[in-house]
C-alpha cells in the first residue's frame, strides 16, 4: 500500500492556482467559453454583465484564531465584494453559507451574522439568501453578486506595453494586523486584517472613468498579483521600491519588532483588498479625481514592459522580485 | 465553567430551520425586503427575476461514505439546480467552491470536477466560476443561478383552499438507494440517491402554463415540505395515502427487507428533488400536458385545507402526519 501512497499525486503536490488550471481545463471539455482566469464569473445580460464571485474560508486554514465571529462575519462579505469591486461591480446582493459545529454558541451565530451584515449594509446591499448547516468546523462560503454596464467592465486583460501601474490606498496594512493579533494586541491596526475595506466605491468610480486598462484586488498579495497579471497579459512589470506606498501601521509596527521587513511584507504578504490597476500615464489624473471623494489615494508604483519580466527597481538596481504571495496547499513560503 | 456549559445555547439547541429563521430575523433588522423563506434569492433585473441559491454540504454530515467523487460532483450541483428549478428558472451558470484536505488524491478531484459538470451540461449549463481552497475535510457549496420572466416566476406562497396538491415522478427513489448503499451494493437504485435529476426542464415547462399557484422541491421530505407550505400560506393539507406514488424502487427494496416501511420513508425521507406544488384541479391536465414531452408524471396525491392542519387520509380514518423530514443540528428522528 506504501507503494500507492507514494505514487499517488496529491492536492498538496499540485497547489491552489495549479488546481484552479486544471479545474478550468476541465470545465473548458465541457464548454470552450468559460476562464478560471478571473475570480469573477460573467454572464452576460443585455447592456450589462451580470457578477458573481464565490470565496470558502475555513477556522483552522484561512481565520485568525483570535478574530470575534463579528469580524468574521464583515472578513467573508469583505472579500466576496472585493471581487465584484475589482471589475467596478454595483453590489446586487451576497448568499452567505455557514457550514458551524454543533457546540458552536447562538451568541456567536448572532454576532456572526451582525458582521457580515454589517459588511454588506457599508457598501450599500444585503445579504439575501445561502444555507446554515451542520459541519465539524467553521466554514463560510459567500457569494457576491453585482452588475456592471459592459462598457464599463474592467478586466484582468488589457495591460499595454508602457502603461502604468497603480495601486489604490497603501500596503502592509493587513500585515501590520496579523501579526499585531499573534501578539495578543486588539488594536486598530487588528482591524485592517479582520475588517478589510473592499474597494467597491473606488472600482465603480473607477469603472466609471472608461480609463483603466486591466484591474485585480492584491487579496493575494502584490507580487503574487503582478504574476497573475504578467501571465495572463503577456507582459512584464517593473516596480519602484521607493513608490511603494507602504501603510503607516506597517511603518509604526516594524518600529517595535526589528526582525519584521516592511518590504517583504508590503510586497507579499496579501490580505490587502486594494485594486491594482494599468492605465496610460496621462490618465493618471482622471483615475485620481474619481477617487478623490472617497479620499483614496492612487499610487504610481511602476510600469510595464514587453519584456515578460517582474523586476523590482531599488536604488539604481534592477533586481528579480519572486512570487511569494500565498498559496493554499502548499507549504507557505518564508 | 459548567454552568456556562449548561446555560450557553448552542446552534445544536435550535436546529437548522429555527436557525435559518434566526438568520432571516437578523437579516431583516439591515434590509426589510430579505425573505429567506425561500431557498432561493431573487433580484429584479427589468422584466426578469435574476434567481441565485447556495447549497453546502460536507463530507460528514452530508456525503453518504461510499458515494464516488464523480457522484458528489454530480450531487452537489443537481441540489442548486433544484432550487432554481422549484421557481421555473433558466440555469445560467453555477459556482463550485470546493474544500479540500491536503491528502485529497488528484484524481479524485478531477473525477469529482467531471461530475459536477456532467451534471451542469446535462441541464443546458456550466460552471462559471467558485473557488478551491484547503480544509480539514472536503466540503463543497454550490452557487446556482438562472432567470425567469416575473410574471412566470413559481413562488412557496400562493396556496389557496381547495388546490389540489400535486407532486411530480415519484416518492422514496432516494431512500431506496441509502439502505442499498449502506448494504454495499451498486445498483441503479444507488444512483437515484446519489445522482437526482433535477426537474430543471419541468419547472420551465410548469413556470410557463403560469397555473402553478405555489411550488417547492421536497429536498427535505415530503412532510417536511408540506410543513413549510402549511406555514408561509397559512392553510392544511390533507395528503391520501392511496395516491401517493411509491416509487418502484422502494417497493422493491422493502420486498427485500421486511423492516423497511414504505410509507414513512416516502413520507419523510428526503432526497427525491421532486417538485411539489398546488394548482386548481381544472389545471391539472394542462400541467401533465406540459410534463409529457419529459415523460414525467404528475400525481395528485391531495387537497389544501383551510384549516391549518397536515392530515393523511388512510382506509377512511384522518390521521395527523407528523413533520419529521430531515433537519440538521438536531438529533435525528426515526
Amino acid at each position: 500500500m506504501n507503494v500507492i501512497k507514494f505514487i499517488m499525486k496529491t492536492v498538496s503536490d499540485i497547489g491552489e492556482r495549479d488546481l484552479i488550471k486544471l479545474a478550468s481545463s476541465i470545465y473548458k471539455k465541457y464548454n470552450d467559453s468559460v476562464d478560471l482566469n478571473d475570480d469573477c464569473a460573467i454572464i452576460p445580460m443585455g447592456d450589462n454583465y451580470f457578477l458573481a464571485s464565490s470565496d470558502m474560508i475555513s477556522e483552522k486554514t484561512h481565520i485568525p484564531r483570535k478574530m470575534s465571529p463579528w469580524q468574521i462575519g464583515w472578513f467573508i462579505i469583505a472579500i466576496n465584494l472585493s471581487d465584484i469591486a475589482a471589475k467596478g461591480g454595483i453590489p446586487l446582493g451576497v448568499l452567505l453559507s455557514v457550514g458551524l459545529p454543533r457546540t458552536y454558541p447562538e451568541s456567536s451565530f448572532i454576532e456572526l451574522l451582525n458582521g457580515a451584515s454589517s459588511c454588506a449594509t457599508a457598501f450599500n446591499t444585503t445579504i439575501i439568501g445561502g444555507d446554515t448547516k451542520e459541519h465539524e468546523t467553521v466554514v463560510l462560503t459567500g457569494t457576491a453578486m453585482g452588475k456592471i454596464k459592459k462598457n464599463l467592465f474592467m478586466s484582468r486583460k488589457g495591460a499595454k506595453t508602457d502603461d502604468v501601474v497603480a495601486v489604490t490606498g497603501s500596503l502592509g496594512k493587513a500585515a501590520a494586523g496579523f501579526y499585531t493579533l499573534e501578539h495578543e494586541q486588539r488594536t486598530e491596526t487588528v482591524n485592517r486584517l479582520s475588517e478589510p475595506t473592499p474597494r467597491v466605491f473606488e472600482g465603480m468610480a473607477l469603472a466609471e472613468t472608461t480609463k483603466v486598462h486591466c484591474c485585480m484586488d492584491i487579496s493575494d498579495g502584490l507580487s503574487s498579483s503582478l504574476y497573475q497579471l504578467s501571465e495572463l497579459n503577456r507582459v512584464g512589470f517593473e516596480i519602484k521600491q521607493n513608490l511603494l506606498p507602504i501603510s503607516p501601521e506597517l511603518e509604526s509596527y516594524s518600529e517595535r519588532d526589528s526582525n519584521s521587513d516592511i518590504l517583504q511584507l508590503a510586497l507579499h504578504f496579501g490580505g490587502d483588498y486594494e485594486l491594482l490597476l494599468t492605465t496610460s500615464k496621462e490618465d493618471i489624473p482622471i483615475l485620481r479625481k474619481s477617487l478623490k471623494q472617497f479620499d483614496t489615494n492612487l499610487s504610481v508604483i511602476g510600469k510595464v514592459t514587453k519584456e515578460q519580466k517582474i523586476q523590482l527597481i531599488t536604488d539604481q538596481k534592477k533586481i528579480h522580485l519572486p512570487n511569494q504571495g500565498y498559496e493554499h496547499f502548499t507549504i507557505k513560503k518564508s
